[in-house]
């Protein structure tokens, strides 16, 4: 039974543990979170370890099934928060359906397989294997989210020393192949896309990608992190969510409608998942953005303060999940968005 | 007569001089602009020489009582361009006012004046005297825009060298001080606040401010440079002109209702004038925003991104003029909002 | 008895703790361990985690009366490294002298209480105590090291609230000016200046500094970790130290000869612990640098990485100490210096 | 005949012309001006538009044959400012040589060739033609300066729209390509090495290099910008060089010598003109470094800062050419040094 709730607990710091009291307070305990999403105030690159700090810290709390998944940089508006998926299986009478996850983790990632084609099946499996956990199909699925590794400097080098060819030598663009690989490997898994042609996907085909991925790299960590998102009738409580996909940084029009439904039914916003990146054509609607020859600031920390800034004002706080690189997480220059809600108690359908 | 018509082009780099080209074929000649208010592509704060490239460049090519305004700092989706307003006197069937524009500069201002009340003073002259050359009443403006100069590490240490102390000894610091005296001159211009008042908001008290004003600071000139905008019944052209406020950098329900009203008169957006900054108090709506504790990246390149996503996003594309730091530009946080817009042929009330 | 050994480890990032086992193989454990000071590799600046992240990893492992001094910033060719002074009371033989360290804290500061007098006061205080402690003088003391607490915009917003004034508004700001007053709080236990002169030292007359003032600022503490290096007879090992001063950012002229006598000695240099900042002039010897105008970089990133540059290359590798931001640690746009320097075997003075 | 003499005018900014005034001081015309090589002070990255600023205006000044260099960044002790050369053929007694210098351009290169082949093609050609109309030989050549294009996000997009393939899709990523080209080229010109082989060493090999190339890449030109500078008996004046070259970014080891060398002829240091870059490795003799994990500082302007802070200490002045990314010129994590001297009246063999 992976019935949940969601806390979303601003955040003071990447140090912060005043969630815990939270949790308390909600009558929940540390061993009942299933995973921590955070969005923590570094740059969100290579050398964040603002990352690092939250992830040591709560996994030293956390049962030992339970997955961190923190995402750097709160560019903007955006503000330093924790999404706690906490275990709640008791049925909420007047629901016929609920908010259910799964989490789990690849094995450790030697440096060459990171961003080729042994993560795609790696995330790929792991996918599978929770949805047979939660005996949820890939139609129940709003989103799926992955946290993976990342190459630094001195791996790249141990790779060249062991006769080994790692994926690229930028670290930065390290963090692009990685997510790249996860997102391919989610499609796979949610069957939008085959293994074959993911591989090809990766060397540079943009067409294709997972409306449902969010992917992220870190220097934190060195197997990936995954947590699987659904809606499923094995669960009975008032969260639902829905997902879709900006078209461009700017997509209001995809975005208006989503948040509309979920006000027609009477429903709250509990939190919203974006991926956001530069337009890699190097415009947006046919005029140019800066964001690709900015040497100051990396595209990712544009992108997610641009689109933060538009997502928080639908949302109306700034405590909402965006992040930055959106490869094969939705169309060239767009990215993919959950939406998680709380509906009244009545039965309703998402 | 001071009716305008605008041209909003697309730059290809602060260096490109093609707006002639497109002059041109408008059947306008660069003696008929009044004023460039542009956006460049640098990080908008001290070293930003991507506004003094452009500046040097127009400037050489405009008439001598024309001025230019580059703000630099095309964070996210914002995309580098042009408003050039263009003298346009020719009355247009059908419309009893029009926009007007009115142009001017102060005198050069010595170093220990700059973010002083001798600033206020010079600044609320021009803004007046421009009223009077325009015809228009305070009533009628809906936008001021300044630009003015800020402070180098040669000028703090040539004013100490001459026993002058300038108003801070941090360059980019000196650019909230020279926008705080700039907007406070345009208030005290518009009547909306008094010299004596003025002088005390400028030592720190920040609820005085104009939701019409729009400064920024560059090191490129030693002057301000100043443009007011009104809609006046002395001019016939379909081009109106609205202001707001935003109160603070999410504010989509003051933005709405603007966009709305010009979409049920049947109008089209031209331009939107935004003021950004990051909530001095640290937060938005309660929670903790990191765009001041942020070392890497200045506070006001924070601000334009996230203000600039969502005002874009309004808009329908990323050449929008959005500028960082809106000391007195709006309430603390927020900022001022100028929609120009263009209404269809028949005779309508801005 | 406080005799040490200084280990100098080179680390594979914030989280390394590899050091514990190059401890074991010297003998050493980690409850001897009286002082760690490390460079990490954040900006050095407001939003450094990587501090947080080493000082959370260490402290949970090291004694209570043990301190930590993490200074961020490891720009150019400086490598991320420990400084781990441990307690070694074992008389080496033909040695009349040798290297002593004391450590203590300040009680926490109040917020009001950072960049000002009282700073001052608790800073001396702890350090005379720790003088008084290790039975030497002032004129024994090659070095004091203290790391002191930052502003941050939250704790501004919250002395606001309560009615008090924090020393400034700006995060990166108050940096100095905590640095600045523990500067003054060691020069007044060493007898350099009086507590009412470096109390209007405090205020912006920069002739009153420390040569052997070390001070670095940082949001991971509330209180000021303090550590103070001598050569005592009441020790007997190898290491011996001298201190001097950079007038200026390139001065290899003061610091040739150091170099130059511990070579004549047959000494070799252990570790070098140099202060660094941006002259505040703007100028280095009549000619313009541009660290106080780059809104991109901050600094103090300049200065440790141009520093660094000259410090390592007289050192021969990276894994120097040296941090950023010199108020009153040297002349302005100078520095403090300190090099530890083992010698040979035979009775030697330093 | 190109006898030159050399000025070094410190700069108050990218668009300080005061340097006209000090070359009509010395008796010379901007017509005698056959190249400008000046530091200036943007991030020396993508969107570095100071040296568009500088280029710009000095272009419409100096004859059409001249040429500029300008490399961006001058951090940490970094002086802007900028090297003359000017023509003064009148032979001075007592010197049986001299400085001479030939400037040339390629033509502009496309899109597809920048950081390909046929760069470094077209710079060798461009060479070997000024090395004839010198009438030098290799071996008299101690530095070849070049200024060559880099790739904008605006021309990768434009590149695939017409079918072709851009060397990469990284802008700043290009202008290492575009470096390693010309240096390649600047090899082959001076019989270091072969096109063939140069042309396998552009692919990876970085065991080919130069230590008298030093190239750098800019977004304000099209064609590279060439000078070759040597000693030379067909001039008679005080102006020496010699070349070298740093084996790591703390050479002093190679460095000392030559500046040791000058002295003892009596002679002064006039500019010393360096390559810097983070060693690939990710280490500098076995400590590990961070410029290559440092997402929010590009490497180039990490190595600039340190290797600036070194050799403007040996100079004695921040008014070094210091540039940044040396690929195949010089060692990997080294670079090429050149350094231009003075010696008194006697005829001396340099």
């Amino acid at each position: 039974m992976t019935s949940v709730n969601l806390l979303v607990v601003p955040s003071a710091g990447p140090g912060d543990l005043s969630a815990v009291d939270q949790l308390n307070d909600h009558g929940a305990r540390l061993d009942d979170v299933l995973a921590i999403v955070g969005k923590t105030e570094g740059n969100g690159c290579v050398n964040d370890f603002s990352r690092e700090l939250a992830s040591n810290l709560w996994e030293d709390r956390l049962s030992e099934d339970a997955i961190t998944v923190f995402s750097g940089g709160t560019e903007g508006v955006l503000a330093p928060h924790l999404n706690i998926f906490v275990r709640d299986p008791e049925p909420v009478p007047g629901h016929d359906r609920g908010l259910v996850i799964g989490v789990g983790q690849t094995r450790p990632l030697a440096v060459p397989e990171i961003g080729r084609p042994t993560q795609i099946q790696l995330v790929a499996q792991v996918v599978s294997e929770i949805l047979t956990d939660l005996e949820v199909t890939a139609d129940d699925v709003h989103l799926v989210l992955v946290k993976c590794p990342l190459l630094s400097s001195a791996q790249i080098a141990q790779a060249f020393s062991a006769g080994d060819t790692p994926v690229c030598t930028d670290t930065y663009q390290s963090m692009a192949h990685s997510r790249a690989a996860s997102a391919l490997g989610i499609a796979v898994a949610l069957r939008e896309t085959t293994q074959d042609v993911a591989e090809v996907a990766l060397t540079g085909e943009d067409q294709v990608w997972s409306a449902r991925a969010s992917t992220s790299a870190g220097a934190e960590l060195r197997s990936c992190h995954i947590m699987v998102l659904a809606v499923s009738r094995t669960a009975a409580n008032p969260l639902r969510a829905m997902h879709g996909v900006m078209h461009d940084a700017i997509d209001l029009t995809s975005l208006h409608p989503m948040f509309s439904a979920i006000e027609e039914q009477g429903g709250t916003v509990r939190q919203v998942f974006v991926k956001a990146e530069a337009d890699p054509s190097g415009a947006v609607r046919g005029l140019r953005h800066t964001m690709l020859t900015d040497s100051d600031i990396n595209a990712t920390r544009h992108a997610r303060a641009a689109v933060g800034g538009l997502v928080a004002a639908l949302k109306g706080d700034g405590a909402v999940y965006v992040s930055g690189g959106a490869e094969h997480q939705g169309p060239p220059g767009g990215g993919s968005i959950t939406i998680v809600y709380e509906i009244p108690g009545s039965v309703t359908d998402a």
